[in-house]
């Protein structure tokens, strides 16, 4: 068996950087259709790829439909073949109809990427994400090189990592707000077969954390926390927060845990400011379902956010469950991808372990 | 792909718990030599399984040979047939016939635990570790209750859990710490095909963690930490922690690293007292090599040590490798294990997220 | 000079705990008016007080004085000579006339000494608190024991701790919100003599602590602090909390702040969720005027608070100015009151520094 | 009594920023005599010292008499006045006449100043650091600029900040190692009076910390903590820091410490590696007297070192006793010193609170 486990772990190896070879038609562009600079940008790299190949169709945002500076009709009237290979994409195309695009380019920076995460909640086509900046977690590849890098992703593949993400469902308590109920009892006591103390809310595929916490409530929130069918502890802090491994530069940060490597098939769970000394930030497998709620007898209610955004009200008796998504963040790699990459953005981004050096200061010892 | 992904999920969820039939011909007792109690319950235990099944040979250590309180003589006296069923083991047989035995009884602490790890280098038998006063991280079984134990798991089969043990490796620089040389290009540099710098002397497969510190140093380490073939990082501080899920809530939890669920398949690295503020522990894949060493202009050497035994002095140019072994611990698990079990752990054993309960302190807001 | 700064903190030492005869004529009795218990507790501490001595004059709370659980009528007609010395108090009567009142009686938990000090603003009477459950950090004193405790103090005279308050001012924007304006110039710029730049709105004495947080808003704030005539630094978070040495167990603690002894000198700041690696809690002396604001260019406003009350929107260009208070906080100490009371508070309420007692775990070492 | 507290709130803030006009005659210079570049320095400050005022004497390491950089003979070639005026200090010296000097210079960095404190075990002359590198946490003066520096200092007068240091000294247990005795009993026991159980040996006057650790040993320590006559805690851990204020950025700050500013009458006590999640850090007031010793029943010594330096075995019994000294460190601040200068110090040299500036990453919400 030990050597099965030594496949295993190779074969999870392997998954964590997978090769692809993509036969592209349709592109899709994601940018912030606010921002003067990125329109333009958008219509440069559309530009680019209809006249790259007369097989593309590029997808852009509909609100550029009519936009100015994008100035779709100057774009057709440029090139014949470009009518009918300029399409526009809206959110329901999205939600419905993922599987149509071969890729999705993203421009900007982290949140762009969170967008696309946000827009695709099944499927995700794979996503390369230029920065426009300089370079972040999600962000992998400098725009300023977009030609060089398209072509050889077109006619070379691409490498995929599959990022996980959290499934997390509001429950909706239908017993009215009974303060003399208890939610463990409802949950995991003898009872619990009857599933119709509560009713799903509303799914988020999730890519960065889950938060419960005390929202514009000004005292600390108490959390019952389950992992399977077990309660595994009251939580009094402002907060919790739930974070994948992508999410651990993010949120999962402030609130003091730990960096994870983005590979790691783990959830990380983090008091957002514990009333207690002896809360350890917990790593857990990614096979376990959470579940995180408000106590029937609670004072207030909690306030869940997914992704920072999306922030519900949690009443007394709610809670919300989290578990790894069937639908994995497809984020496209450089080719030359090393080890190092993710040192690399901890070390730059957040200035991990850096320390102005000093001349020892034991010199006289 | 997505699909695949959630199936080796699934597969790696089945392997954290492997449900083996036993066929029992001969169990190991391990118990601390030296401590009276321990040499009773181990005379109690090999005669229950002596008496239990004329096929039982039970090993216990060479030293109760002649041991007055394990009355090695007595016992055979007691049934004919005992005699040729009762062997004696030896270190040297743990490290070159490990696959003799069937099971590994461990009867103390979960530092006995820590012990049958190192006494089995390579391939481990299943190890059934009973404890003697509250149950511990890896001692699940109560010893008052090891007739009932012993006889469902030799009938019915046991469950076992398959613990990462990382394989770490000394590595002696050849080149008679040369103060100019740089370390770093040696392991990374275009030169570093050579692997003429470098000999390897003495491997550990260990359970808990590597530390490589000050030892009796008063100044701090500076230690150049290497994932795969890629500079890391400088640490600048007491030492480095490089700790398993099981010994995440060993010494790592005195660094301040987060604690780890054990089937977590990941590399805790956190530094021992870092002379920065933005050290933050980090979670690495099982599947990165790392490599610790001191700096060729480093003034004083660090210490390397395993499992918290076996001190190692580490001189400037040496660096000790840190991977997954490819000999994991079987860990017997209780049949009715819970997910709850390691919060239950973490709980009990260290008292996780307590506090005293409070009335309310807000109560005139 | 050496002698005379030792000379100091002999002074500071002796201010730390002094000691006041008391001549006791009005006593004012503090108890949360909306639980049962303590109204009959408050009533039962009023008989005996009004019976004790006749020169004693007793305040309650003014909602009592038709409460039937107090029945002040009932207690009147008990003895002829009460009337007249039983007295109502309203919150009027303590922001005007503290001087009336010798000693302070709150009975309840820390939550009801917090609310005396909100009540006496200005100068507050010496404050003794009975607990009515487990000691706490304010409430010294067990109620059970009530009249040997009152009768030594009223004789023998009690021990005082002064404990250092916050005097807080918000400061409001005159400027109307322009974003081009920079907070850092108007404040410690060349023009900042000008003080036409805000004007005060309201001031705070505060024992525990000021929090300046993103409130019910879901992004991180972004705050300016300053010190005396300098900028100290922009703190990217989820808020900052100023706390003094009282308020460092309260919310300072779920913060990450260092619990700090009641008679330092000090004002404790921490961030909150600092989205950074690199903010660690700093102890400033006592003597120092913070302010902490909302830039001009900030997205959305921050919240102030106030001992965990009265949370005041802060605008962009808005600050609160935070100083020792020339009002401090008089609490009664037991006379036999000693160093390690403050270390049995935390060990006791925090469980600071506790951990079940192992057998050692290198015990094959 | 409040304005009593205001008082001497307000002289304390006096007292932390002392204005002393200097009459100086002799001269004191500390620098690292086996490091060249400072030697040269050295002997340039003395020329210049010996040549701007006929009255100076300037002491210099006797090691330096013979030095060929330093070529006391020549310098005493150059001017016939300087005779008898350029002196050479020995250890000797420093700790029997430390009154002789006016002024001490220190060449270097902070570790200079540390071994002028060490240098100085009771009265310190005050010390003007200059920094050979970047400015420090006590190296306050560019060396660029020390002619101005000096002649202002000579002429003007100085400030000088009195940083609190602490006396330390070791005391044997003279009951030869009894296991069955009791630290605590003996300590603070009813039989404590007889002061027979132990006897000084040895006192230190430190201006970072005293740190009791495991030393060379690889198992954790249990050290028992006292303050004044109260047993405080057991700690176990990799050791125990006790800082200074001024100490809180060196080792404390490793260990996971607060930052605090120089001027508070504090005692830091941080926990190095708690083996428990509950040990959070506390800030004590400098009046205390604390005691940390090893329990009779521990299996191996503990040991002590003071700023670094003179590691010292405390075996089963002993302990070490720390209370403020009364002879604090004059250091010399810059005449236009302000209150941001700490936070300059450590934003600049620990790199506190600082990380690139991102674009905001809640760009989508």
């Amino acid at each position: 068996i030990s050597d099965m486990a030594f496949g295993i772990r190779e074969l999870a190896k392997k998954l964590a950087q997978i090769r692809i070879r993509l036969n592209v038609h349709n592109v899709f562009i994601l940018a912030k259709a606010h921002d003067e600079t990125l329109i333009s940008h958008t219509r440069e790299t559309t530009e680019w790829l209809l006249t790259k190949n007369s097989n593309y169709r590029v997808y852009v945002e509909s609100t550029l439909e009519n936009n100015k500076i994008f100035n779709a009709e100057g774009l057709l009237t440029m090139n014949p073949s470009f009518r009918g290979r300029l399409k526009f994409w809206t959110n329901k195309l999205c939600a419905e109809k993922p599987q149509t695009f071969d890729i999705v380019l993203a421009l900007g920076g982290d949140g762009t990427v969170l967008y696309a995460s946000w827009l695709f909640q099944r499927v995700v086509p794979p996503v390369l994400a230029f920065s426009l900046g300089s370079l972040g977690f999600l962000t992998k590849f400098d725009y300023d090189l977009y030609p060089t890098t398209l072509s050889r992703a077109f006619d070379e593949g691409i490498t995929v990592s599959l990022r996980l993400r959290f499934e997390a469902t509001i429950m909706r308590s239908q017993n009215n707000r009974n303060t003399t109920l208890d939610l463990v009892e409802e949950l995991i006591g003898e009872e619990s077969e009857d599933n119709h103390t509560h009713k799903p809310e509303g799914t988020h595929n999730i890519l960065n954390e889950v938060v419960v916490d005390r929202g514009p409530n000004p005292t600390m929130s108490s959390i019952e926390l389950f992992g399977d069918d077990e309660h595994f502890t009251t939580v009094q802090a402002d907060g919790i927060c739930v974070s994948t491994p992508t999410g651990s530069t993010a949120y999962n940060l402030a609130a003091g845990g730990a960096l994870c490597h983005p590979d790691n098939p783990v959830i990380l769970v983090t008091a957002i400011c514990a009333h207690t000394l002896s809360f350890r930030p917990i790593i857990l497998p990614d096979t376990i379902v959470l579940r995180a709620g408000v106590p029937y007898d609670a004072r207030t209610s909690s306030w869940a956010s997914f992704d920072g955004r999306e922030r519900v009200e949690l009443r007394p008796g709610d809670y919300v469950t989290i578990s790894a998504s069937r639908f994995p963040f497809p984020s496209v790699l450089p080719l030359d991808r090393r080890s190092k990459d993710w040192i690399d953005s901890i070390s730059r981004t957040l200035q991990w372990n850096s320390r102005q050096r000093q001349k020892s200061f034991k010199e006289w010892s």
